[in-house]
């Protein structure tokens, strides 16, 4: 019996009282009156309240867990900030559950519920609702009070009225290391795919896109920005939607990820026209995989994940860590000589 | 109040009553003496006792809740099964929650005592200890006795004295399926890279591989099947180390999964000798992007997703259901013309 999973049963076996008696032990050991009772039960009714969180708090034992939550697992870019963050947080003794929401905002706050419900200590919110450049007042809402509960750390976003830690990779910076390295190329004519308008992240990096264009005295071309989202498919849309408008085509393109970069790849060769640069983003494992191996900004994933733990097991007040990125130079940058 | 998660504070300051009082109510209404109390709380220490279940027991509600364990979630692999399978959760009212393991055995048993404790309705498994060839004597009785108090489904995996519901694509078929493919394209001399000997996937593949090869009047040759892992890296060293200990090489090269297939490319670039037909196992995304595109054996995914979670649901019999694999063919069987 040692080395098993305990229950009530197997106690309350032991030693020869009913289960409810030892249940009683758990929760208190006063008599309570048949009215009160009632009271309360009522009210229990009343609100769907479902009690297991009592328990725990009546034992004063931590839960040792931790929550994530994230809208696309399949995307290598959120898994691998998964994996970094939990190798690290079963270092520290916890465990990491993570629900998966298909950016669906309701299961988010779905999951946000349960994870609360499972006394976790702290929640990390990776994309989804922080992400949102005007956020649902409501979402926002329910994370202050997730804020009240638990810890709540968010990654690579922020709402601002919600007063949580937050680290995340200097995404403008990021910006600016790729029009930097393709203007280093001798590329003038550069556009950038993908995403979508209202995502903070997509909105900071179209931001920066034109900014830094402004900066290289390069003319930003309307039809050269193409909003298509986040995955491969995004990618081989986005391009085709840019053959099929353009007279004149740029020599470069950013893809807002690695998925839009390498769909980005993956339709020029049905096009037979293999002379852009391409860049991506997050610098993920398709990054490594495609032909050309695609030029991607890194995030520094061990201490993005590092640093959010550390923001749940703190004691400490509030902060906000930004990180740097790093460019990752590879063939599909390098292979190529510029057509001008 | 209504639409926030109500704790036992907000009854107990809506009462006007204390917080004990109201958990004293939700655990059982008798009086309790001290003698029993003590005597049950000496043995909730002596077990280290998690009581956050008693509470549910008590109020009767289901939790659910389903949970899924597996090793790599960053294999596309492990998360598009995880992906179709949530899906179908959610359309029948059941939230999912994620262990990965990292491919720690230790990991993979606290994940199912957790997932035990927040009385998760069913726990699926996916890799890891189910598909060991010669599992751990204390690994399989720990599946037993979670086998009494939840449902316990298994994927691709499934250890006979352990009596659970499974569902698996047929592997064997798979790679009949590879080896008919490659023979009809007049490929006589087939290598297979990748796995790890002792993992009942690459036992079966590998057993398979050589049964075909016969079936075919085709030679096996020892130095053409490589034990190298599962990785993209595992698939770059299985490519050098045939290159290196072989004067003659196969035309045809599989990989145990697709990591290892696009590994394989990823090593032929480098080595100049891009003329073998490469296949891969499991059709994910890298399948998709790699170049050439790789031809690779697809999983039912959404009909594995849905049998698992309907066998956690399900009231009836155990039972063990087999599905069939396809072929999936694209370039990298397909684009070189071969060389007899």
């Amino acid at each position: 019996m040692e080395n098993k999973k305990v229950t009530i049963y197997d106690l309350a076996e032991e030693l020869g009282v009913s289960t409810a008696t030892v249940s009683r032990v758990i929760a208190g050991d006063y008599p309570v009156s048949e009215k009160t009772r009632e009271k309360v039960q009522k009210l229990i009714d009343k609100y769907d309240f479902r009690p297991n969180a009592i328990a725990r708090t009546l034992s004063n034992k931590k839960s040792r867990l931790v929550g994530f939550i994230t809208p696309a697992i399949t995307n290598p870019f959120f898994s691998q900030v998964f994996v970094e963050l939990e190798k690290y947080a079963l270092e520290k003794g916890y465990s990491v559950l993570l629900g998966n929401t298909s950016g669906n905002r309701e299961q988010e706050s779905h999951y946000t519920r349960i994870l609360l419900e499972q006394q976790a200590e702290g929640i990390i919110l990776l994309g989804g609702l922080i992400n949102d450049t005007i956020p649902d007042p409501h979402g926002v809402q329910e994370l202050i009070e997730v804020q009240k509960r638990t810890k709540l750390v968010t990654i690579n976003g922020k709402i601002k009225s919600v007063n949580n830690s937050s680290v995340r990779t200097d995404e403008a910076e990021g910006v600016e290391l790729i029009i930097k390295h393709l203007v280093e190329l001798g590329h003038t004519k550069i556009g950038m795919i993908g995403g979508i308008k209202g995502i903070t992240t997509t909105d900071i990096k179209v931001h920066t896109f034109k900014k830094e264009l402004e900066k290289h005295q390069l003319t930003f071309h309307d039809s050269w920005q193409i909003y298509s989202g986040y995955s491969i498919k995004s990618g081989e849309d986005g391009f085709e939607e840019l053959m099929s408008t353009n007279e004149t085509l740029p020599t470069a393109l950013i893809g807002i990820n690695d998925m839009v970069g390498v769909g980005m790849i993956k339709a020029s060769k049905r096009f037979r026209n293999n002379h852009f640069a391409f860049v991506g983003y997050d610098d993920t494992i398709l990054a490594q995989t495609s032909s050309p191996e695609l030029t991607s900004i890194r995030h520094p994933y061990e201490e993005l994940g590092k640093i959010a733990i550390d923001m749940v097991l703190d004691e400490g007040p509030v902060r906000d860590v930004i990180l740097s990125p790093k460019l990752v130079i590879k063939e599909s940058t390098m292979e190529h000589v510029l057509q001008q």
